[in-house]
């Protein structure tokens, strides 16, 4: 009787060496078998995000990466500086898979009745190790898509949409009534203007390029600041005195914006206060940086009286502290909308092997408004017989 | 029948001019008349605290700072910037009473009981306008003195005590465990030793200089690190990893100190922690700045994660969120530790004519630990015949 060969298949890993090098592989990795209550997932698509980027490549310096192995195999190798090493060193030695979230269709369902009622049908899933060929989940961490929504529909279902949906929920939450949202002409950002518009939600939107401003205002946005024109300071305080934002949500996290933003604020509640204090508007004033687009020092010359403040914000920490329901809520409104409000653009679909390539990795790791890629790892090989 | 002419005494005025002059002077104001349920206060001590520099001399460059007028009434004017005058919008032309807080004697009382009961006492008084001979207030608003209690000893009964007990309050309200605190040699930083020693509390003190290590150490301070030390990051990681402080206030606010103490805690909590997360530690991480020693730009090198903010703090809008109860049970402890844990050391006492020296402007303007001075308006003037 022959051995039976466990079946394969590629599972994208990052690891950084001790000795400073990051290498990125596919790896072959048996395909789990699902337990009563999960479900085997063949994905069809996963989206480069932002923060897909940093587990991806870690603090490596992009300009040394240089790429061996085959084409259906490619190695990426890269050196890690000195202090990039700092950062790292959590996670050297580990080889880490990738990829937060994507969408698919179950090839396999364990017995349970949940998990049996997903066979056959798409899915967006979450929960890392996404840039792979296969994916068990527990059937309940599954998002069916409507009928007729590729995985391509619904391969960001959760992370620009409840981060979007997020941010609304934060600013009601806290006591705002309005928002700021910079590298507003994102894929997110489009998302945001799309829910603010529905929900009649006042949105100051802040660019870096003139395109982006007319990208934005071509569906409907009414607040647009480009931050590289002359007038940009007036710009904003006037957009947001207009809207009576107090909350902003920055992607770029470095420099002086986030700063800006908050002076700006304080400029716009001071044209209507009364007595002067010295301490500025009693209004809180709060800007969360979620991203970090812009890797320079945050540098805030506090101008603003005492009532602001600065801080981090991350979508899997925040669903955590509004609970099962409120986060179920979200959810339900991003399937309800799936091909509307969230629905998203890829400049280009690439397979495991391709999106190793030097020439690509080059165009996504720039995170350029317009040139999201949509991984499908179904496109490297033929799947294994009997799915 | 001759003409009654009405009492007059001094009180400190501070104007900025639309012209981008400050000018100080000493008013001839009538001495109010108390209503029913208020009191009049002969003022005998004032402390001269940072939060009264900024509105005695605004965003005046006192290296301009000339002083004209009589020994006995004195001028003071000082050039503004253009920059400056920007801050000072709010108050251009507006010739504002000075001093947040301080004691004297309750020489004139309304006729309500409560008013009546203070008549002869030594009280402490916060509002404002304390830069004055006299001062009407509502009797409710008076924290009379303990039997023995000079003015001196209860000119400095609010802002420094229930800043530091706030501080406390903030941490427990807050969920953190331990403090961090900037500036720590100075009068509140000792009186928040005090408090924290006594209540079993960690406090992580940072300083600038040795002698303020030793300072702090004579009074039983088991943290104490310097800033100026070679070692300072490493000894701020030890000490945050020995107590597990999590909030620090930041009497400096600008450069990168706030930045540091984010970055250290993360170090001292990452040595303790499971699994790596790119996003960092999940535990939150505080930093407000109430001060504002250091006026560079506030620089913050996010390397800490996620969980994390900056932002002000102000003690005003911090009582009024909790509310009459706790703030009376605050006040209650001063009054009960006045001589102990909030007693207030004073470099020097000096009449409203000699603060408005140029020779003593020079030193209570640099804000440096130690040289805190006590005005005593009672030294100017005879008082007007009748108290």
């Amino acid at each position: 009787m022959p051995t039976e060969t466990v079946p394969t298949a590629l599972q994208l890993r990052s690891l950084v060496t001790p000795e400073g090098e990051l290498q990125v592989t596919l790896a072959s990795v048996p395909i789990p078998v699902p337990g009563d209550d999960e479900v085997l997932v063949r994905l069809e698509g996963a989206p480069i995000n932002p923060s897909d980027l940093g587990l991806l490549f870690g603090a490596a310096d992009l300009g040394t990466a240089t790429v061996a192995g085959t084409p259906a195999r490619p190695v990426v190798t890269a050196r890690v500086s000195e202090a990039g090493m700092k950062a790292m060193a959590g996670r050297v030695g580990q080889s880490l898979p990738v990829g937060n979230e994507g969408a698919g269709r179950v090839v396999r369902a364990g017995a349970s009745p949940a998990a049996q009622a997903l066979l056959g049908r798409n899915v967006a899933v979450l929960g890392g190790a996404m840039y792979a060929q296969y994916r068990t989940l527990p059937a309940a961490q599954c998002l069916p898509l409507p009928e007729g929504a590729t995985a391509a529909d619904g391969a960001s279902s959760f992370v620009n949409p409840l981060t979007a949906l997020g941010m609304v929920e934060t600013m009601r939450r806290e006591g705002h009534t309005a928002l700021v949202h910079t590298a507003a002409a994102s894929n997110l950002g489009q998302m945001l203007n799309r829910i603010c518009l529905k929900d009649g939600i006042g949105l100051v939107n802040i660019v870096r390029r003139p395109a982006q401003v007319a990208l934005l205002k071509s569906i409907g946005a009414a607040h647009v600041c480009d931050a590289s024109a002359p007038t940009f300071v007036q710009d904003l305080t006037d957009a947001l005195a207009a809207t009576g934002a107090t909350l902003a949500f920055d992607a770029t996290g470095g420099g002086p914006l986030a700063g800006q933003i908050l002076g700006c604020m304080e400029a716009a509640l001071n044209r209507t206060a009364g007595a002067y204090s010295r301490y500025g508007s009693t209004t809180h004033k709060q800007v969360y940086l979620y991203g970090r687009l812009d890797t320079r020092v945050t540098e805030v010359d506090v101008n603003f009286g005492m009532a602001w403040g600065i801080g981090g914000w991350l979508l899997f920490p925040f669903l955590e502290k509004i609970g099962p329901d409120a986060v179920a809520r979200l959810k339900q409104r991003v399937a309800d909308e799936l091909k509307t409000t969230f629905a998203s653009r890829y400049a280009r679909e690439v397979s495991l092997a391709e999106m190793l390539q030097p020439g690509m990795i080059e165009v996504y790791a720039r995170r350029a408004t317009g040139e999201k890629f949509l991984l499908n790892p179904a496109r490297d090989l033929t799947p294994p017989a009997g799915f």
